[in-house]
């Protein structure tokens, strides 16, 4: 250490020298002072349109269909239109593939070298930002976010684990953050996922994984969120939310898939603020105790209960089931470990306290108890799920694959509703039977049956199949 | 498609040309029959030393202290000597981090360029793999194991992460070769992760993540292993092990800090086998019920428990204590979930059906519930573990940080022991008192208290330490 001649730096007392000491720039010049180094100093509100105006017509539930992330696009277009110096879209080359590819209508895909004629939708100044390097997105994206941006990363919800390590170190960034006061408050980092886990029909299993929530939500409460949007309404809702708030990593699961709508836009903003409600018209127990409670979270095992609600009201129509459907994750931990939990009493209003509850997951089950073993009726919580069977199949098939299906559901029910089991024998029997033809139907035609795909809810039956 | 000219493909029938139909390899030239291609067809065993050799004396619990990876080295060290053909060591620069060092008696670091003179254990044929990048480090070892030998991956704890999407894919390969019976099986993939979450000292909190084992657990049961041997003898016992599986992904997190050993060779061997066990040594309840079962897994939870039994022998003579210790993390599960997992009667006759159960977990509480949340005494199982508290600090104050320490485990105790609160109010106040006495030392000193860092097991307990 002598090599570096302290004695010149330092006085007798060992305080450095004037010289010295009087280097380091001051006030706003400091390097914690630099507007860039406190991205919250410079951030500006995004200027948003009214997300209502983007809305689908659902007159009744299973009434119409969309695909949910392009009418996200449409949103994002106008978003990105309008706020042109301060929000970028960002992913691997999935921007069309995730079907948000309205956004070109007004922009471009951002590229710094020659651009030749065959290109499509590349440009210099583009907003979105495309390269097959989520590692590279993500990076990008954090720096955006803490120069004081926004921003918004779509991603295949199976190859997003390609950024956990990073995710982390940004998570933990926002959580010692928050107790810094100087620090002013960034942009939330905003994952949509789509291209999921269930609609990976020609990809297969190497594309089939959920487990980017699980790894989320152990990092801390305060800065994660978590929703999983059922239709195109309350996707819109959600993502309006998420580019408002602050400080937070939001997670969105979305279908891009043509799939029924199930709430107007006044009805997805009511669930979505409720973040979990009992969906009055899909249930049949008003005014009583429901036999059953079953619950959903994400769009196929949304679709799933409803059929099998419809299956039950065909077959056992005696029996009183509750429908509660869960967009906003979180509603299920206690309220004393995550700020968007339930209360005890509100939790125990919508799954009971002692009837058996049916949960249908878009991920892997064990997250479901994992977020709801305080609960008092969590010995009756019975979960379906991904457990890690896939292959290239047919999206009914995926679903039978998990037993996540409709017709597993309503043997869910059987089993588990007490006294059941004895009398509905014939109706168990028989869901196993379709389970068996709708197995055999995959295999002979390579496509699901028709009394899957042309399935719609009841309300919104009419001739010919939705529109 | 015509300017494929199907018509010189193929013939009137739509079967390919006969110049062309013989034209792929058969027999062993196929692909899939290609040796290189099915690894397991070239796999010969390790040529393993025995690894009881290794072992470190424990004349008593606690009266010795080892690395435990250190001691690991020297086993590693040999098994590169004696299968020079056959495996490697690899990871990012922290073989020596992780004191893995004594492999360099042997080997040295492979390296295909110029190599410089003051270049240190560097060589064109060295067994050890660096580079500092994960993933290249993983995609090496997937090619070494697909192509029939064997490897060994150490890893700092927080940054495995980088690779969970690569794990991701593995794991699904192994689940589906499983079903193919002409794949033969390959070496297991290998993971030490070291320099954990516990002992980042001078790191902090970017360095502070368990959650790999959270990723792990949801691929599928039949071929993920995870252990956490507490000590330096159980360690080189888990190692052996996995060196002679196949088709699995074993992950193994291990301390490296100079920590006390609990069992001689023989006991280690007992305890590894059976993958959970009552350390009766540390437990006063033979012949009778337990008050209180205090379960530990990973080096320094078990370290935490131990001197909270200590604690509570010296304050709270009359409880009934059951110190069970768990190295193999999947016995939690039911053993219809995972092959390890124990039995509901042996899970019982180890945690009880009814007593308060206080467990000491390395990484996040919430996978220990989702283990085990079928299990009878669930209702009882009380976790502590990694909270996603940290910075750069000193051991103690880190575990204290997130409620695992040795004072708050026994405010633990007497919290969940009926009757205890009432009665042990003194002892739950001079817990506080400690805590905050150790936290005042660490910010005074810079250091952990003494009573802390020269804290032994009492049956260790010697003049002036513990060698």
């Amino acid at each position: 250490m002598r090599s570096y001649r302290p004695e010149e730096l330092f006085d007798e007392n060992g305080t450095l020298v004037p010289e010295l000491s009087t280097l380091p720039p001051t006030g706003e010049r400091r390097m914690s002072a630099n507007l860039s180094a406190n991205g919250g100093m410079r951030l500006k509100d995004l200027d948003l349109p009214d997300f209502r105006s983007y809305a689908v017509d659902v007159p009744a539930p299973g009434a119409t269909a969309a695909e949910p992330t392009r009418v996200l696009g449409t949103f994002l277009r106008d978003v990105i239109a309008r706020n042109q110096d301060r929000f970028r879209l960002l992913g691997p080359d999935e921007t069309t593939s995730n079907r948000l590819n309205a956004v070109f209508d007004v922009t471009d895909r951002v590229f710094s070298d020659k651009i030749l004629a065959t290109d499509e939708h590349i440009a210099p100044h583009g907003r979105v930002m495309e390269v097959l390097s989520e590692q590279v997105i993500e990076g990008w994206l954090e720096g955006y976010l803490l120069t004081g941006r926004h921003g918004f990363f779509n991603c295949y919800e199976a190859f997003i684990h390609i950024v956990d390590s990073m995710f982390n170190q940004h998570a933990k960034w926002l959580k010692v953050t928050r107790a810094l006061p100087w620090r002013r408050p960034i942009a939330s980092l905003n994952y949509l996922l789509s291209s999921h886990v269930w609609r990976q029909d020609q990809n297969g299993f190497s594309h089939q994984d959920p487990g980017f929530i699980d790894h989320v939500v152990n990092k801390k409460a305060e800065v994660i969120r978590v929703y999983l949007p059922p239709d195109a309404n309350t996707l819109l809702s959600v993502a309006d939310h998420c580019l408002r708030s602050r400080n937070y990593v939001n997670v969105i699961v979305a279908g891009k898939q043509m799939e029924q709508n199930w709430l107007s836009m006044d009805e997805a903003i009511v669930h979505c603020t409720r973040g979990a409600s009992i969906w009055k018209w899909a249930s049949n127990d008003e005014g009583n105790k429901p036999d059953v409670v079953l619950a959903c979270c994400g769009d196929v095992p949304t679709l799933e209960t409803l059929a099998a609600v419809d299956l039950l009201r065909r077959h056992l129509p005696d029996i009183r089931v509750r429908v509660v459907n869960v967009v906003d994750l979180m509603r299920l931990q206690p309220d004393t470990e995550h700020p968007h939990g339930l209360r005890d009493r509100d939790f125990d209003a919508l799954f009971t306290t002692d009837k058996p509850v049916i949960f249908a997951y878009h991920g892997y089950p064990s997250l479901i108890h994992r977020l709801a073993y305080r609960r008092k009726n969590h010995p009756n919580l019975h979960v379906r799920g991904y457990r890690e069977e896939g292959t290239t199949t047919t999206p009914f098939d995926m679903v039978m694959l998990n037993d996540l299906d409709r017709f597993h559901l309503v043997m869910d029910v059987i089993d588990r509703v007490p006294g059941l089991r004895e009398r509905a024998g014939d109706v168990r029997q028989l869901m196993q039977d379709k389970r068996l033809e709708c197995r055999v139907y995959t295999r002979q035609y390579g496509e699901d049956a028709p009394e899957i795909t042309q399935w719609v809810w009841p309300n919104g039956r009419r001739e010919g199949g939705y529109e």
